[in-house]
């Protein structure tokens, strides 16, 4: 449902939200398991748009760079499904996981096969895969954002990584358990060691909602090459409006109804297909890892244009 | 994403796909819990699209009623929410279950909340209010139904109704259950009786597509009146694509891309927003409870059209 | 273990406990799910011991009826044992839940039969077995109990076993779920009525402390004549060791050492193979459902006594 | 129950029982995951039993070194209970677990508190803890067993200890998970190289027999000195009789009705208290880790003999 005109420009409807959001009481909590994401002012907020032609409308901190965390894992899934097609399917689901994002619980009655690519254990195995077809994965990672955002002083945020690495045990039991049942090729402490890289990838909403275009133009990159088959960025869409906001993906679907994907950082993509991607960026989370404004932002969004997937 | 001209026909597409059918080698089987269901033929197949003005098209046995099963828990819950608005959701959750439908599992550890309206347990609590709210929670549905879809023939098949009943232990579990915690208005066995008559409506493809049309008119029925907001009309699309085909909504979402409904006879409804509904009917199920064959066509029916909502 | 004399006699101990029990500060709260339960002072105790030959030694309030509840479990499965053996175990396990007493998840996970048979769902299980072959499986339970402990005027609590009806959506739950896996014989609403009359008998720690006397004496009954045999009677009391706390059976193995079976109504009866029964009853209870004096004093009776079995 | 005199011997009743085993059918499968166990023939058998004062009988294999694994954990268990005390029981159970030994389900709904000390994550607790406090987990075990059994040829095997390491992926990821939550202190690799030395013991049933003589002493060692006190032998052999053989200590006690514990390797060594101690070994196992002769073997014991617990 496309109730917006063509050619209405996106700029007043951000502002608008802005406005809104400024006055918003709550904001949750940033993130405290590691320094640098406790650091971020809850109140912070930035959203952006881009056209499939790569036009970039903002507000706020929409120029700012941010952890992006999970908002990741969209990437590393598109990047690795390119190479391998369809033979990933069989060593990750794509049902939602109806349990918190990093649960031992459906792994071990589901042999070591994770529900979708975008619960923790799901991503470990995308990013071994990736691994193993690249022999760097983070770094296959790095350089399709640097391209489709335009922007190559994207970088990955070491002080990050290493934090990330020094709580990672539960990646890490997630790792060895899945290693148990033959589901990871890499040694765990390199498979970790791209993952952790891979999480601390510093961008802003205008590099996201640009990196993010080719799901909006069904498979497309910014240079008109191809990533992905128009089949494939449907089914990309598919599991990020099934599984993108952890154990909140109906709610999301519910409120948002757009495909979109959220980080522990702050930061939230979602895709209009064949229209725009947006992404917004506050660092708050509510109770279940997804930013309180973000959330509410997209919510209105959908709700002021009448653009929604349904 | 809607590659088809709005001029295009539906009815070459639909023969089509029922010629490919046709063809297909495994089926399935029928549900063999009741006999009613058990004596069906896995093999029989019908389609049918209703455009938005009411318009059918149809292929196979697309006018032949059956058992309609878990689809009515779509309008049951339309009727429901039209009533009483955002308060259903206090007493039924909107995210996908993780699990097989009928589990208990997951409504012991939420404490007598079920996860969505589609599973059992759902259905039954968005079938206690309805009962609550009008008295005849079945007799409303069927009005609907008839009155959707022009139909004053369609009703409930007794012999079903009671066959359920007979095999009814697990419902009376999950009734009694959910009301040790608070969550059922009614007493147990007029509920039962209550879910067993809305389970048992016989309808044709061609009845469904129709009786659906609100859906895709974003709220409005086929008299022009409005049973939903605009939003609650996403919203039940929402849950349709997260939530509808028992524990496959993301496989479905992944192959399909539409917002769908299921049931044990057979059938499933999908819903094109702002274009038109499908229903398709085949006997024979997967082990997840869904049709084979009526999955396969829908499939087909959206990678001919390139209808989709990614 | 016995460190104590055959000669000694237990009075003085008992006495000894009684008075440390009156001095004990916090007691817990009797269960409150229906009034004839909640009306219970939680400090009034009572304790007894009964000798292998019936000599009968208490204290407090140890001649004052309790309801029994789960109690009469223990009684429930020797009556079954005595007549169906083995076969019993085809349909009620016998390991530790794991998980608390009236927990429908592992049923589940375990297709209707129940782990044990003094959980909720196990004692179900007995009872539909001893009705089937009895046709009033109260009645035998309640016979059994006057004759053992010489009391004629023991009798059920109409009262008690009322509330317990109109609370019992669960157990019908329990109930209904076992039955649609092919588990339960009788009609559910018989079942419940004896499973409610069952839990209803008023009875003292004397009487209790009598009745379970067959379980000291190797499966002998009070005339000498034999219940269970030898092996059943052994097997019994593991099953109790195991399995008679609820989910506390590994604490009180570890704090009492001996085979004991609790009640929501404050009781606890325990068995010392060859010696003596023991028999406790306080009403306020822990927050895992067994008395806290009760657990106390037969904490204090094992190590002033050095009885244990280990 | 000891219906033995005390002037009997043990001997004709161990030659009973190997001529009964050596006439069974099967035997069970030896444990296959690494190359040392499998290549055990299942149809060894070798029983002891030792006296209070040392005194030891025995027939078969009951000379024949083989891998301890798991029945090392009492042992640790002892060496750490008699250091800590009841420190230890706020970071692992004494419950039952109700799943497989090495599950990581009740683990994450219990926050990183293992049920109890004897599944694999109590049992890495408990080695974590015995590290910290002795600097050498593994070490202070072997010098135990040596000075117990008298035999100071008793050695780790390296070439096990390596290949559990080598297949040591779940061990990893509980400690990793538990680590997560705070519940290990030491370094996850510096830990698994102790457990994995510990669970690599090479004794024979004689060397287990004599070893955990101080659990049937009431705690104390060979020598006379003290290693637990009464209360806590006590308790030691309630956790072994609640918990001691994986997911069937139900059915153990039922069957056996002893205190005892087992390993992969196919031993199981099983506690009269105030009696004597028994150990058996044959490698092959049932489906639920326990050694099927053994098991038989020691139910033959105490129907033989009348000694129970019970």
């Amino acid at each position: 449902m496309v109730i917006m005109s063509p050619s209405m420009t996106f700029q007043p409807v951000l502002e608008r939200i802005a406005g809104e959001i400024e006055r918003m009481p709550g904001r949750g909590r940033a993130a405290d398991y590691i320094p640098a994401l406790a650091a971020c002012d809850p109140r912070r907020f930035g959203m952006a748009v881009a056209e499939l032609d790569g036009t970039v409308y903002g507000v706020g901190d929409w120029r700012q760079p941010f952890s992006t965390q999970s908002i990741t894992k969209v990437f590393t899934l598109a990047l690795d499904l390119a190479r391998e097609g369809d033979e990933l399917w069989e060593h990750v689901g794509r049902e939602p996981s109806g349990n918190p994002f990093n649960s031992l619980v459906q792994l071990e009655y589901e042999s070591g096969i994770p529900r979708n690519p975008f619960i923790n254990a799901g991503a470990l195995v995308v990013t071994d895969r990736l691994q193993t077809r690249t022999g760097d994965a983070a770094g296959e990672l790095l350089a399709f954002l640097r391209a489709e955002s335009g922007n190559p002083s994207l970088d990955f945020d070491k002080e990050v990584a290493a934090s990330e690495s020094a709580h990672g045990d539960r990646n890490a039991a997630l790792a060895h358990f899945m290693k148990s049942y033959g589901n990871i090729d890499n040694e765990v402490p390199v498979l970790l060691d791209q993952y952790f890289r891979q999480c601390s990838v510093m961008a802003s909403c205008a590099d996201l909602a640009l990196a993010a275009g080719f799901l909006a133009r069904h498979g497309s990159r910014a240079d008109g090459s191809r990533l992905l088959t128009l089949t494939q960025a449907k089914q990309v869409n598919a599991v990020m409006l099934t599984c993108g906001t952890y154990d909140a993906a109906g709610e999301f679907a519910y409120r948002v109804g757009l495909p979109g994907k959220s980080g522990v950082g702050g930061g939230i993509i979602a895709i209009v297909p064949g229209r725009c991607t947006l992404a917004v960026w506050s660092p708050g989370l509510d109770e279940r890892g997804n930013s309180v404004a973000g959330v509410a932002a997209l919510d209105r969004f959908t709700t002021l244009t009448g653009v929604s997937v349904f």
